[in-house]
């Protein structure tokens, strides 16, 4: 596969994601639009350290279509913000963006939330291609549909479900991520695995050292191979009204502590590593299975997230009750079970996430378990 | 139907919309929903001349939820801006509004798209209903689950497909209307009728003086007949790949004279009834039904909307080539057939276009057929 692609679809209520993964995605979806494109006008949304690093490999697309217009925003989760939407809303319609265009959200997680929420908005819904550049997009924002901004209240609290019709994932690309990039996308990664895949569990946890040292042909597959399996979740629950769920482990208390301390001074990945910590405790507690929550542990020890700041648990108790997840009935919990068999829906009392949360912060997370 | 309502659903791909117009539409609505909104928070959408007239109506709602909490947004055209939706999103969470409350859109159509779209991309889709309060809400805009914001650029822009769980349809409050609040809704209506209903059209056209002048016996079941061929048009065609196009009789030099005369300062209903003369004339050229855009342009001058201010014919068509219903090779017109039986994606050569729009403004409009 480091010389090649794989290719899989996604079935979802609108249609059918096309998903090509490894080296060369772009250049097949690319002949894959090949009829298509020449008549159309073309739209590549991306930020500027992606394209200094990589625009040329969107020559496959930009090549063939009739007009490109390039589009700039922010890099992270800067980008997320009702401003940057609204700003990206102007400039596609100054560009002459309508219908039969085609938006590319090229770049990380951030860039292809807000290029595909754009499009899912925009004149109530243009075609879109999701071209993800960082391993965390690859293996999980790009794929499933979810496109979104923040607002103060919350993460992604503001969005459509609008698919793409293509995800791109050139996995070149991963070779030019830093280490903390990795470890953001591992973190995903595992949390897939933890819920939904037990072999495939088996396989990080075998080669995690060579995938965070960005080793390619260890990266490759198991970007591929994570994406297979959301792939398969979503499309058996599009809604998110059960198992889907799953995909929210570590993200109750990742959402809050990304909210509190401020959407990006503190990254997704690394909040989610937090809050994985935080399920696992919650897991024990409730007769989860200790091995593996021992396994995971040491994984999350492996990929070392940087310390949590200073937060108050009140604070983020408050910010978890205004979860867009949370019910009247209260917050449902993303919980371990077996290996890759997960528990989602999982009420726990108020009281009792707030004195664990307490003694989680207290012992800095990781010790407390 | 003056003392009863009439019920009837809209199937859509998402689910299923009942809509229920009549006197007592609010109170069947509530007697609907009783089992399931006292445990629900409800947040009213609405402007403060609608509330100041009517807020008691939706005493049956109010009156059964668990909590209710009210955002006033402004009346008219004003409230579809991104300013407002942001203003709106953030209210909403502020109060507290999750996956499992319910928004209710309480005014004209422009509080309807509004709440529609801030209740379609909150959390990425909460429940809604839809209370119009105008003939052409009830006629129009509340019916079919287009929501939408507006950008300079173009008339709602930006939007998605969200359809309400109910449209609620009180038509005594169409006895509070003006009359030129009546005539935008009747422009609606004529269209809707022209497009897609002889006999409708043939009832419109009978009692128009009646209509015109608030006669409730005469405007109830206009409105509920109306709002039943969209419905109808609507379920064959959610997408509007094609006879839904038939709704746009009117619209695209519509929204051209809305965009280019700031939005708010001419009204979407006048706007159209312009739009609809200029669609007559191209309908003519193209061997339309004379007789049919004869009769229709009687009901236009029975009508009477005021002067078109002064504009630039080279300018809407500008308008018109970034309408959102244009595609590279052009704008499709919506043209006259025979009654009941409009056309849609019609070609006009845009030089053409120039010079019939040329030729309206210089002789104001009507007088050019």
């Amino acid at each position: 596969m480091a010389d090649g692609t794989e290719s899989f679809d996604l079935a979802h209520p609108k249609g059918v994601t096309r998903l090509v993964y490894g080296r060369g995605a772009l250049a097949e979806g690319g002949g894959r639009l090949d009829g298509e494109l020449a008549a159309t006008s073309l739209f590549v949304v991306s930020s500027r350290p992606v394209l200094d690093l990589h625009a040329g490999l969107l020559d496959p697309l930009t090549g063939r279509a009739g007009s490109v217009t390039w589009i700039e925003v922010p890099d992270g989760e800067a980008a997320k913000s009702v401003a940057e939407a609204e700003a990206l809303w102007r400039k596609l319609l100054a560009g002459g963006c309508r219908r039969d265009a085609w938006i590319v959200g090229f770049g990380g997680g951030s860039v292809t939330d807000l290029a595909g929420f754009a499009a899912g908005t925009l004149s109530r819904g243009i075609r879109w291609v999701a071209a993800p550049t960082t391993l965390l997009a690859q293996v999980d924002a790009a794929v499933g549909g979810k496109t979104a901004i923040d607002l103060p209240q919350g993460k992604n609290a503001v969005g459509v479900f609008h698919h793409p019709a293509l995800v791109l994932a050139e996995t070149e690309v991963l070779g030019t991520l830093s280490r903390a990039q990795r470890r953001h996308g591992l973190v995903e990664a595992i949390k897939t695995a933890a819920m939904l895949d037990a072999t495939l569990l088996d396989r990080i946890e075998r080669s995690l050292g060579r995938l965070l040292d960005g080793d390619l042909e260890a990266l490759a597959p198991v970007a591929a191979a994570t994406a297979r399996v959301k792939a398969r979740v979503v499309e058996r629950d599009p809604d998110e009204a059960g198992e889907r769920q799953l995909l929210n482990f570590g993200h109750t208390l990742g959402h809050a502590i990304e909210a509190e301390t401020g959407f990006g001074a503190f990254a997704h990945g690394d909040a989610v590593a937090w809050g994985l910590r935080f399920a696992l405790r919650l897991s024990r507690l409730d007769s989860g299975d200790a091995r593996l929550a021992a396994r995971l542990e040491a994984m999350l020890d492996a990929l070392a997230p940087p310390p949590l700041p200073a937060l108050s648990a009140e604070a983020l108790v408050a910010r978890m009750a205004g979860d867009k997840k949370a019910r009247a009935g209260g917050l449902g919990w993303v919980l371990l079970g077996a290996p890759g068999a997960g528990r989602f829906g999982v009420r726990i009392p108020a009281d009792r996430v707030l004195g664990e949360l307490e003694e989680f912060l207290g012992h800095g997370g990781a010790g407390s378990l």
